[in-house]
């Protein structure tokens, strides 16, 4: 996912002095953080601080006063409090690999990169959790339990960049959301450091601990407004012994919901348990073969697209059983079933490369995707894709909508390029306004970070966000973590 | 699980007439309720009053302002905004099953009785969910999916009385957490009443939707602190086709542990799912069986007992399978298999009716059992029954320990009858001090109520209980919302 170019992130930054001159402005401030961590540390050149000013679509970026990298827990809480006796925002940061602005700094903010709380606790057989740093990104985090045997229940295409702490932060789903769950599901125990300095820490494994409110469960999805999370027990799953995947050609995104809702039940009477069910269109199909030079995945071109992958036990005749389901699901219009893993992930790249072909796309047109990832009831799903098409291409004609999602959801993730940058926002509010009136909802999988923050009202009652905004104040009454995230 | 006699609370209860005297000085208040739910809903008659003052152990018990029954969740938001208005405490209640005085009401204050928000919503077969009014007890929420092919993923002994609110008031945890975690896990969706009155509503059932704090979730296991759960968004899973249960006997609870920790790749590698573990020991079937009048489980007695439960699909050889996976793993002792329902039930009765028998124990000896409910690393499950019954009996010879438990999760239900009731306190010390010297949790899956709240301070940080009053006082600063729970 992680594919801005760094040069030209650089080359950006090196234009911009108001890191060098806010900090000019708070030696006290930066000496204080520099005795924390130490100056190696704590970085200030705007070409070592570009990489964390700004977010890899290139969309959201802002000046720094310094960027933070602690060690450990013990820094973490220095820092906060230390930008907490100053008045400074804290802005947590861990792969960067967000997409609605909740990562990148405010300007005369210290971005706190977590990427050096990077601890890898053993796989506990018994609780069948393991314990990491916050920073440790997921696909370090699958290959360090595989070893043993396990799996992480939560994946997804930006696992090589993406932290642990992060996917907590925002609760992050991804592709085995219709096994596992979202992150939330996954979370066996959590350490943070919240606003005052202060740590709180359930790390014990303990997989029934009811003592009070679970401020852990509180925190996930709180994108680093209520607190730094520093450390994340995770449960563990026995690996997979076989695995299927099948790439189903559909009539129409209506038509892949229907496929999905005939094949779930035959899949659930017989061997193997579906661990993901992916979707993806025809134009998207084709910038992604445009883009990567991969071939047809069935001979004959369908509208829409269904990817779904079993998994289950050595004895299991998955690749047959998956076949047959899909033999006897109405509305199937071709497929194609892999059990050896080269073939497997052949058919996974059509879904995957989807987010580096559209980002390409919008290099070549010269601004970035709108990226908007939302959700609807299933049933909703092929009408208000229509709708969307319908809505933009009337006030935009040179819009173009890329699509794919995870199907079991609802989960949509809407790319919109050809839209002058000024219609920008008009665009996003015609989108999320069609998606909150078929009842679905405008933040998904995401999270708001600041990108949403206008539109957080079409899915939140007035009663709701006052609840919010009464635990932020209780918790951050200063309103220096992570501020312009969540509220305005 | 409510084995009391009601006609021994009534009995208790008309004794007391300090409801009545609340009540003729709180006229205002009783009127306002009467007016929103309906004088046959208002209930201030003793007699009427005492099912819904004490608890079915007879050890909780308050004298209320009136007991109010309201229809829906607009009449509970009347209720709580007019106990706001007047300063009156708000006490909820479901189903009464608790065992630490959560749900007892204070002197003066209204009990929120949710039995009547008894709606059942069809199972949405699209995103595997059904909507329930909280006070839906569990085995009717079982049997409205069972009629569709589905099953809910929380299963405990109380079901045919605890309620769907009271479940995720206390994050309930019970005998299917091994695959389907605790009620948190099940949670798609919550309609709750804060302390303001005003409603907060997550009922779309959709599966990703992070848009700000995720409220329920802070709500779920506040044990009524912080919001009135009037309608909860359930998951289902498909029924299972076969299920087979085994009966082992076990050298010791240590070597019941070893077992489970033997069995559970065996079976992992097979067909069937290991959904249940429980564990209960030599003297508690004895009492069991001489309570009941059930013969013996196996030839020979064994001093501990593992009690497994594995589901699969149609053709799943469950029983076979479960029965080599017992033949190959080390400690097991003697098993017997069931799977034909009356068989597995059979089997179930023994650990089910554990709390029955000890209840009717503790009324032979003239006091109720000191109920405590507590998690270990399963590693330590064994050392700490022993160093428990170890500190009981030296500090009180008389002392009896029945215990019980759900082994994956390390929960064990402590159950100390002997003890002089004005010792009581002081062993509840001494057992929950052990279990937290151990690294234990004081409350795994029954909640702190009124009962534990002088022990929480063994489970949570200084920082921890300073964040969860800072939330407390936030969302309900007046604190009416079941005050005397969870903190002082």
């Amino acid at each position: 996912m992680p594919d801005a170019d760094p040069a030209a992130i650089r080359g950006d930054l090196t234009e911009n002095v108001d890191a060098a001159q806010a900090l000019t402005e708070n030696v006290d401030a930066a000496q204080a953080l520099t005795e924390i961590v130490g100056a190696a540390h704590t970085l200030t050149e705007p070409d070592v601080v570009g990489g964390y000013a700004v977010d890899w679509t290139g969309r959201w970026r802002g000046a720094p006063l310094a960027v933070v990298r602690p060690a450990d827990t013990g820094q973490v809480a220095a820092v906060v409090t230390a930008c907490a006796a100053a008045g400074v925002p804290v802005v947590p940061q861990g792969g960067n690999t967000g997409l609605v602005g909740g990562a990148v700094p405010v300007d005369g903010s210290v971005p706190l990169s977590l990427r050096r709380l990077d601890s890898r606790g053993p796989v506990d057989a018994a609780t069948r959790t393991a314990a990491f740093g916050a920073g440790v990104p997921l696909a370090e985090a699958q290959r360090h339990v595989a070893a043993d045997g396990w799996e992480i229940g939560v994946d997804l295409a930006a696992r090589d960049t993406a932290t642990i702490g992060g996917l907590v932060a925002t609760n992050a789903g991804g592709e085995r959301v219709i096994r596992h769950g979202l992150t939330r599901g996954q979370v066996a125990g959590i350490e943070a450091v919240l606003a005052d300095g202060s740590v709180v820490r359930r790390m014990t494994g303990l997989l029934k601990d009811n003592v009070g409110y679970d401020l852990g469960q509180l925190l996930i999805g709180s994108e680093g407004t209520l607190g730094v999370v520093t450390a994340v027990r995770l449960r563990v799953v026995p690996a997979a012994a076989r695995r299927a995947v099948a790439l189903v050609g559909c009539g129409s995104v209506a038509g892949a919901v229907d496929v999905l809702a005939g094949l779930r039940p035959r899949l659930d009477a017989g061997p193997g348990e579906l661990v993901a069910a992916e979707m993806f269109v025809d134009d998207g199909l084709a910038l992604v073969r445009e883009h990567t030079g991969l071939g047809a995945p069935l001979p004959d071109p369908h509208p829409a697209y269904l990817l779904v992958e079993t998994t289950g036990g050595p004895d299991d005749a998955l690749p047959e059983a998956l076949a047959e389901a899909l033999e006897a699901t109405e509305g199937v219009r071709d497929a194609v079933v892999a059990d050896e893993p080269a073939r497997r992930a052949a058919l996974w790249e059509y879904r995957e490369r989807h987010t580096e072909a559209v980002a390409a796309d919008g290099t070549r047109r010269g601004a970035p995707p709108v990226k908007l990832d939302v959700s609807l009831p299933p049933a909703s799903l092929g009408p208000v894709v229509d709708d969307v098409r319908g809505v933009l291409s009337s006030a935009y004609p040179d819009a173009v909508l890329y699509l794919w999602g995870h199907l079991a959801e609802g989960n949509l993730h809407l790319n919109v390029l050809g839209v002058d940058p000024a219609d920008e926002r008009a665009a996003t509010d015609l989108v999320l306004r069609t998606v909150a009136a078929a009842g679905g909802s405008i933040g998904a999988e995401h999270g708001i970070g600041r990108a949403k923050v206008p539109w957080v009202g079409l899915s939140r009652s007035p009663a709701e966000l006052a609840a919010m905004r009464a635990v932020k104040s209780a918790l951050d009454p200063a309103r220096l973590l992570n501020p312009g995230v969540l509220f305005d």
